[in-house]
């Protein structure tokens, strides 16, 4: 049996507390956080114990961590888990800076430890079966990536003044797609956007529209547009052109019902948002974690995953302040 | 909590169990099975101990049954069961004879007991919401539905011929689906079908492609075409015309990857089999056999239920076998 | 040069006079109607001359008539141009009578002229690639066909009550499709049917709302549905079972706009009504109509295939009317 | 009745003339062709004559022109037949050199004279019906155009050569479709691309794979993903993201076949090229040209916007060359 803290009860925390319950062989035994009646009412739905931090990573048992906690507390906690010598489990960002990011990804090379960063959309069933047709070979060469991610609604701007901006906080994922599918490291990123959602988020210093485009040390190239509004819901799609075809993910939606009437033919909207778009990916994403673990399977995510994401969102953000093109 | 007992530790009689441990305030307390090792393993896995059906019925802490044996003993079981005042869910059919599954359902009414039928694919999400839009008015008054409902291969003969045949087996689910979504009785039946797929299932007194012709009292109209071979997999649909437009429920499959090459432009097959294509519906026809002895929220099918769908499966073997329109 | 005559100046006389127009080597030499002013109209559009149908059947220089005078003329019509060794293209259905159809059908294999039949759904891009991809051999052996066949609303009833009913009007053209796609031919006929749209279509003894099943020497079956009003639209698709797959021939669409809004994903509604959609058969089935005639092809529809789907549409008619399923 | 001289008689040139003998009230009088044979062809099959551009010029019964002459020829062209005070429709592009489109474009304003340039596409259907129901408000304001221009596989090295490069002679079309849908002027340009089709191209100094994002006046967002081959086709598409939801033009199909089959579920490849997917597109802005011309209707596209088109080409072919983003 591996036992297993979890730091952060909020919404994710509670996900993987929930995942985290069907894995065989695995057991929850603490959750902290910062917020007492979040951690006790989390712990108490899985008959496990509320701690501090310190006193789960001080407890031998415990072998695994699951940080699902503020962004803010990503790489001390990873740093500090790395040193106790527990796998990690942690969700994006490791951070917001580089340097505190990196010093995260030195401490877990050197303690040798297991650390997964929560990109969970490697394991949305759609976006991993596309990886698995293109490393199959049935589009040839991968050649060119666009990505469309859009959110349904933006956050309040209480939330943007803390997140990092728009390409560290919503297009990280979309820079580790952009690695992931093309399989190669970018030579250069230029990136722009504008306010055209909400004044309040440029009043913040931020865009709630944000293009970008990467070329590739291979010349493969990548576009991505975000948005923080959709009015039709979350919007996750990517399509990837290769030398023999293309290989386009779409989005999923609750049913397969299709309406005729006098006015249109319409289906489903796309799944509301990423709770419900993701539910499977988050999922298999706390299954692989707990396999590679116990079984070594090589992890899909890595912490310098993680470093090389930030990376891109931090020469994204240098490429709009500075309207140049940045080459890596 | 409501504590149950199981009785059948098959294929279904697993998902069931399942489902059964996700919802709060319930218990398995018993599993049954003529084999004894099946019902083991599974008691094991739920933390419920093995009994016989005698010791199972007989203890008055168990306020709830499930029956997932035999086709054969379903009948035998509701009785009893109805007998001991258990709430009662039963795979379909009823019975393989009119005469028991009249009988039970009589039992049931005398004992004044909950009696759900496990007519899954109501709880499908495509099929409940295209119910719940026609009930919305979405397309007016229904006036022709067409279902399709097709295997992706057909079982072993010796599996056919104690089925009760193609009808009372296979269309039974579609010929629920019929009363359900035009909401209406039939008044005559026409069934014809052939042996196209396997000989031996002629051979066997079988057909192995089936088409039915019902006619409704207030003159709708529904065609069903079933076979026991898709070679593309599991194919579950069906289409309502209305006054005012149309609704039609899709297939379900396992990713949202489109494919484009040199030869064609492809998206994937239907989802492999029921087991797949319905294991939301599995989950959420347990949830609400629960909710409804809870709760008291009325049971979205019942025994009578059960036994009309034997009525139209009757009909159409009568009308198959006698090469003649059976009136209702 | 062929010199043509066109009996009809009606709608569809003038999409057949336009077709021929573009076919090279081909004249429009004479245009009669019954209704001077049209005949007139449409001569005087392509520099042809208005003439009686005798004088047109006189003159030995027109090589080809095209009939797309009323329903009740088609028949004399063919006795008299198969008289005149004319080659023939005639509108559907041969006639209202067997009868009448078997003589003109005598008279044209007497007298060894050509003779197509206007089933121009043979000559639809969808359906004709199905047949094609069918003939390859793609999907196995034809087993199951399901047609659903609806026009966009009902016609005035002084229309229906001259049209034959239902099953000569409007089905003759999907026993046509059955045939040709099924590649067998019919033993027994159920067809049943309600008044769902329009009453007054009841009191003059027809239906609006029918559905058929035929079963072939070879076993094949075949579903029917049929509709004198969908909401949405002019629906006309059918789908063939094989023993290796299932070919679908799905409605056509004005544009390839997706709307995604806050209220649905909708696309375009199906192309209105028969003009539309068979837009390019109609063009197709005269090119192949002079091309049978000047290079000897095969044509692809004959007076066999006009008399074949009118004692289907005379089966059904007796089996809606008398109840009982017609062995043929 | 206006008669209409016809400079070029290649594909595009015959293509118009076909188009062109459509036209009620119009006709063609001359063709002129530096290749005797194709015009002496072309003007046969319309009842046409045979001239030279000066003799087409001079005779004053010519009110229109139509440009299908090769590219280095347009600008001059334009200036002559402006000069004559013809109404002229002119293929894209203007010129190759801003400068000499500059003169043509002056030409144009000072004669007076309805100038047409050929960008098809704004009269495709798809594409005419998202930008009419963008301009009802279906989706609000426009925020983001993301346009995928692939064609089917790339020309000879010898075309290349002499075509202006990527920019100029492929997404010049998708420059004139970004400033119709977006309905605003581009302030900055960022174009950058690779040589992944054929190494070829780039030892002729031009890109087979590009990527080019504008941001405009009002801070709305385009990206363009252009590539010289795609192996499933020619792909068309573009999405327009708008404060309330987004309008998608797709591909068009030939047929509306799905076929399922135990490999995959398919349906057919887009159109071949352009001269299939654009067929419709082709007659429609003929016929517009005319109506401009006959009835003042106010015509879809101007000399200037072939100016603009130019001026974008030639900012992207900038960007990309000097790796800077173009600021305008």
């Amino acid at each position: 049996m591996i036992e297993a803290a979890l730091f952060g009860a909020g919404r994710i925390g509670k996900i993987h507390a929930a995942n985290l319950a069907r894995q065989p062989g695995v057991r929850l035994k603490y959750v902290a956080d910062v917020h007492a009646e979040s951690a006790q009412a989390l712990a108490q739905q899985h008959g496990a114990a509320v701690a501090s931090v310190e006193q789960a990573l001080a407890d031998p048992a415990v072998k695994a961590v699951l940080i699902a906690s503020s962004t803010d507390t990503h790489s001390d906690l990873i740093l500090r888990a790395a040193a106790a010598g527990k796998a990690i489990f942690c969700e994006k960002p490791v951070d917001l800076t580089l340097e505190r990011a990196r010093a995260a990804a030195a401490a877990v090379a050197s303690a040798g430890v297991l650390c997964m960063i929560g990109f969970q959309r490697r394991f949305d069933p759609t976006f991993a079966a596309v990886k698995a047709r293109l490393q199959a070979g049935e589009i040839g060469v991968p050649e060119v990536l666009t990505v469309t991610s859009r959110d349904p609604g933006a956050p309040p701007v209480s939330y943007i003044k803390v997140s990092g901006g728009i390409f560290k906080d919503m297009l990280i994922h979309d820079f580790d797609i952009f690695r992931w599918i093309l399989d190669d490291e970018a030579v250069s990123v230029y990136a722009t956007g504008s306010c055209l959602v909400d004044p309040a988020i440029g009043e913040a210093g931020d865009l709630d529209s944000a293009v970008v485009t990467i070329r590739t040390k291979r010349g493969r190239l990548c576009q991505i547009n975000a948005s923080r509004r959709a009015a039709y819901g979350y919007d996750q799609r990517f399509e990837i052109l290769g030398s023999e075809g293309m290989l386009q993910a779409g989005n999923h939606k609750p049913t397969e019902v299709v309406s005729h009437t006098a006015h249109s033919v319409s289906c489903d909207k796309p799944e509301n948002f990423f709770l419900e778009r993701y539910r499977a990916a988050y999922a298999d994403e706390i299954a692989h974690f707990f396999d590679a673990m116990i079984n070594g399977t090589p992890p899909r995510t890595t912490v310098q995953d993680g470093l090389k994401a930030l990376e891109l969102a931090e020469a994204a953000t240098t490429s709009w302040r500075e309207n140049r093109i940045v080459m890596l």
